[in-house]
């Protein structure tokens, strides 16, 4: 007897839909989504693709009426639940534009729960597209099988995200001069955590002052190489991660 | 009484040049390493440039006979002893140029001792370029402060590479059909290691089962989600340096 083909199929295309699904719900797609499907997956009628909206977790859907330039998805059935990622906030510094996108798909990718942009005073970059940033982030989430997209708020001055830290949620940041190894600060801290990370040129003395007062604050070591920016905050997640977060 | 300014000046350039270094040595450069100094860095005479060869480590030469498209640094003094990295070798399989080029930059800055190409089945790109990924590690090396670059051995087959595993040397794994957790994994193995990434596609099932079957590998898992072969390879680097490495 051949073996029974996996369902939904391996290869179905993966969407993000912002929209509730539901059994039973169509959801009409045009424009760059359907172009995708159509053109760059080759859907056919009655293909599975499987969608996911933030809200309820993913589900099949069937190709319907193909059309040139659109088509409709019918949800068959749903195939996970709404995700439950880790308890930990990526908070950054506007970088230069190659390297930020690259720390939201990283940082999508490796599970983080939010993005907090940050502003602080040596940032090369003072403003941020957050629906650039956002297009990356569910990209990512397509990929690697999101079901939830993290968190992306408006940027915020560092000041005021320090005024307003959450009680019980460690702030650990990378002092240039110097901290505990991050394996080590990890280990007696778990629980909800962020990971604060400057700007190219780093913190100005003051900020580091500011930071390094704060109740909340853990200042953390990534070895003895200079890291850049987006280095430090995709090893610091994976690190989080693998220590804390739900890889284990 | 003033602050002693720092020397080597914080801002002081960084190059590496591929010639042996040593008191009084005289470095002539032209080209592009010229033009970067000289335009970009605006090194003025008697300007202190660090420089490493990968042989002796970091020394601080001074800038001379200035012209439109030459300079000659003659060294001064040793400012460090050549570096030791943690025994630590990533073996990736190519991928897309972006993102192993990434690869190559991340890897020389988390501090790995030797990316070692290798060529899969499934691999999407079947031809490297070499001096490409070395120009990165090079760029990498000089950005973050490396005295010694990685070593960028050709690329060998999957089955040569594991035909030829040094004795003792771990060989850890991101197998897609299950592993122990990495940190767990790593806790009691000490040592040499290595961690090997497929390609885009991952490894096909018989490559999975040669792997398997050597009595080195160790099947590591990297969480629930899917990650991108890139960021597999940096996430386990970092891992691995945060805790067998040296950022402890």
């Amino acid at each position: 007897m051949p073996a029974t083909p996996a369902w939904p199929p391996q290869s179905a295309p993966r969407l993000f839909v912002d929209a509730p699904l539901g059994q039973g719900v169509a959801v009409p797609l045009d424009g760059n989504p359907a172009h995708y499907l159509l053109s760059v997956m080759r859907v056919k009628e009655g293909d599975i693709v499987l969608l996911f909206d933030n809200r309820t977790g993913e589900w099949a859907a069937e190709a319907h009426d193909i059309r040139k330039r659109d088509v409709t998805l019918r949800v068959v059935q749903q195939t996970r639940p709404l995700e439950k990622v880790p308890d930990f906030w990526l908070c950054a510094a506007p970088i230069k534009k190659g390297r930020i996108d690259l720390v939201a798909e990283k940082a999508c990718e490796l599970g983080v729960a939010r993005l907090q942009p940050v502003l602080t005073r040596r940032a090369v970059v003072d403003r941020l597209n957050l629906s650039r940033l956002q297009s990356h982030l569910v990209e990512a989430a397509e990929q690697c099988g999101r079901t939830a997209l993290p968190e992306l708020p408006e940027m915020v001055k560092l000041s005021g995200l320090l005024t307003n830290w959450p009680k019980g949620r460690h702030l650990f940041f990378a002092d240039e001069q110097g901290g505990t190894p991050m394996a080590q600060a990890l280990a007696s801290r778990p629980g909800p955590a962020a990971f604060l990370i400057g700007p190219e040129g780093g913190f100005d003395d003051e900020e580091r002052a500011l930071i390094r007062a704060h109740p909340a604050a853990v200042a953390v070591s990534l070895g003895p190489r200079i890291l850049r920016a987006e280095t430090a905050a995709i090893a610091a997640t994976s690190i989080w991660m693998a220590l804390s977060g739900d890889w284990n």
